[in-house]
C-alpha cells in the first residue's frame, strides 16, 4: 500500500489532527472529534450550513467550511457516511439562531443518517432543511434525477449557498437558491486508476493500464463505459455531449465551469482538458464565467477527472462572485 | 501512458493555452508564446521578478505570477530549462525600470540560459541581480551548498521577494532578502512512485512497489537511500532530522513550514505528516507561522512528498504575511 500512513485505522483521526493543527481557523468537536466546526462557533442570526459525508475527498466536504461557505462537517471514515450522532452534533454547531440547512450529496448511507438527525433536533425546536446534491449524470438518467449522486458540483452549491446565508437570507431563501443552484449544475468524470481505501488495504476498483472508465463515480461506482483511453479533446467533447444537453444553452448564456481532478491527474492536464471546454462553450457563444481549475473534490490518489458546469443566473453568479475563504479556496 | 492529453508534443503549449484561459490575469508572449507574464505589463517602478524553468512542476514556476509574487516566467519543455531567447523575453517583460531579478532553482541548464540573457541584457542597460535557489539538503553537503538543487523552498522564497519588491524595495534589497531567505530555508523529499514525461512516454524512474527513495529530487534524481516505505511518524522524523540541523533551532524560535505532495500524494497524507512535523516542532518550543500544506511544486502525477521548513526573523515573517494573488495562492 502505497500510502504515506501510520496506523490505517487512524487514517481519518491523524488528517483530521494535522488539518486543525494547521488552520486553527477550524475545530473538532462531538464525542471523538468527527465534527470539524470554524473555531469561532456558530454565527448568531446567520443561517447555518451543515454538510457531511465520507473522508478521501479532500477538499471535500470539511475543507469548504470557512467564511462565506459551509459553517460545520460531519466526518466518516473514509468512503463512509457520518454516523448520526456526528450528523446532530454538526447541527448544533452551525445553529446560530436562524435555522440550519443540510447541504450534501445525495447518497444513501448520508441521507439516512443526515434525516435521523433532523428528526430528532426538529422536536428540539431546530428549524431545519435540507437539499441533497444530485448532479452527477452518470449516475441515472434525467427522469430518475433524485437518484443521481452528488460529485464536484457540490463546491459550486456550497458556494452559491454559503454565500447566500452570509448575505443574511432566510433559511427558506437560502435552501430555495441550493436548490436552484443544484439544478442548474451537471456533472461528470472519468477515471484512470483507482485509489486505495486505507483500513481495506484494497484498490478501490481494478482497471486495465491503457483503459479509461467513463462516468466513475468518486468512489469507484460504475460508470457508462470502459475501454481505451481517448485524446483529451475527445475526452472532452464526450464529457460535454453528456452535461451540456440539459443545461438547454444557448448563445448569451453564462456558466460557471469546474474541471477537477480526482487527485493524481496533475494541473497540467486539466489545462489541456480545460482549454477544449472552454473553446467549445466559445464557439457556441456561452461565456465561462470564473472557471475553476483544480483538485476541489477527489478520491485521494485516484487519476482521472470531472467537468462540472452550471447555467447561471444573476443571482447565482452574484453568489459565486462573493468573498469567501477556507483553508481550500479563497474566492475575492 | 495514462496522461490526459492531445499530442505529447503539444502537452506544455496547450496547458499553457488552457491555463492563460482560465486565468486572464495571465498572458503569454514572445517566440512561440512561451513566456506568462501578468496581463497587465510590468509594474512601472517597481522591481521585476523573474524567474522560468521546466514544465510539469505546477505551480512551480509560472504558476507564481501574480500580485505580490512574480511577474513573469520563461517556459520549458517538461523536466527541460527554458531556452536563452525566453529567459530574455521574460526580463523585458518584468522590467518596470526598477531593475529585474532572477529568482530560479538552482539547475546547471537553466543558470546557463539565465546567466546568458543577463549578460544581453546587461548590455542594454538593464541593472538585474541573480539570486538560485538551493533548498534541497538531500542534493549535496552543506559545505558544497552551491551544488544543492531548488525545490519547494522556491515558494516561500518566491513570496518573501515579491512581497518586498511589492512594497518598493529596491533591487539589492529584493535580492538581499531572497537571498535571506534562501539562506533559512531547507528541504527534503520522498519519492513513491514515478510520473511520466509526456514527451518520452517514460517513466522519470522506477520504484518497487513497496519502496520509498528518501531524497528524491523531482525530476527523479537519485536520493540518500532507497528501501521499504517507512511509517508516516517515522519518515517525517527522518524528514526533520535531514532539515533541521542546519537550521540551529531554538525554543521560542518561529518558522514557515510546507508540506507539500508531489503530485498524486493526497492532502489527508500530507496532513498525516504535518501532524507529526508539527508536534516535534511544538515539543521543542517552536512555533509554525502560516503553515502551508498541499501542492506547491510537483511532478505532475509524482506519488511523494516533501517538507521546507524556513527559520523566521521579523523582516522574513513580515513579508510571507503580506498580501499576495496569482492563480493557485492566495494569502489575505
Amino acid at each position: 500500500m502505497k500510502k504515506i500512513l501510520n496506523d490505517p485505522n487512524a487514517y481519518v483521526d491523524e488528517m483530521l489532527d494535522g488539518l486543525c493543527m494547521a488552520h486553527p481557523e477550524l475545530q473538532r468537536r462531538g464525542d471523538g472529534g468527527r465534527v470539524v466546526c470554524r473555531a469561532g462557533g456558530a454565527v448568531s442570526g446567520k443561517v447555518g450550513i451543515v454538510t457531511g459525508g465520507g473522508s478521501g475527498h479532500l477538499p471535500v466536504f470539511l475543507g469548504y467550511v470557512g467564511e462565506g461557505l459551509l459553517d460545520s462537517c460531519a466526518v466518516g471514515n473514509v468512503f463512509a457516511g457520518p454516523r448520526m450522532d456526528d450528523c446532530m452534533e454538526a447541527m448544533r454547531a452551525a445553529d446560530g439562531g436562524a435555522g440550519v440547512l443540510q447541504l450534501y450529496g445525495n447518497y444513501g448511507g448520508d441521507r439516512m443518517n443526515f434525516e435521523m438527525a433532523a428528526e430528532m433536533l426538529a422536536l428540539d425546536g431546530m428549524d431545519i432543511a435540507s437539499v441533497r446534491v444530485s448532479d452527477d449524470v452518470a449516475s441515472a438518467p434525467m427522469a430518475q434525477r433524485e437518484k443521481r449522486r452528488g460529485v464536484a458540483g457540490l463546491v459550486l452549491v456550497y458556494k452559491v449557498a454559503g454565500a447566500s446565508a452570509a448575505a443574511g437570507a432566510t433559511l427558506a431563501q437560502v435552501a430555495a437558491v441550493a436548490r436552484k443552484a443544484n439544478d442548474a449544475c451537471r456533472s461528470i468524470g472519468v477515471a484512470l486508476s483507482p485509489c486505495v481505501v486505507p483500513e481495506s488495504g484494497q484498490a478501490s476498483f481494478s482497471i486495465d493500464a491503457g483503459d479509461v472508465e467513463f462516468g466513475m463515480g468518486i468512489h469507484g461506482e460504475p460508470g457508462i463505459w470502459r475501454g481505451p483511453l481517448k485524446k483529451a479533446d475527445a475526452l472532452a467533447d464526450e464529457m460535454l455531449a453528456h452535461v451540456l444537453p440539459e443545461l438547454f444553452l444557448a448563445s448569451g448564456d453564462r456558466v460557471a465551469v469546474l474541471v477537477n481532478s480526482l487527485g493524481a491527474t496533475p494541473a497540467e492536464e486539466l489545462y489541456i482538458l480545460y482549454r477544449r471546454v472552454a473553446s467549445v462553450l466559445a464557439e457556441r457563444g456561452v461565456t465561462v464565467v470564473r472557471p475553476l481549475v483544480g483538485r476541489y473534490a477527489t478520491s485521494m490518489e485516484m487519476a482521472g477527472a470531472s467537468l462540472s458546469v452550471m447555467k447561471l443566473d444573476a443571482e447565482l453568479e452574484t453568489l459565486l462572485a462573493a468573498p469567501a475563504h477556507c483553508p481550500f479556496w479563497s474566492v475575492r
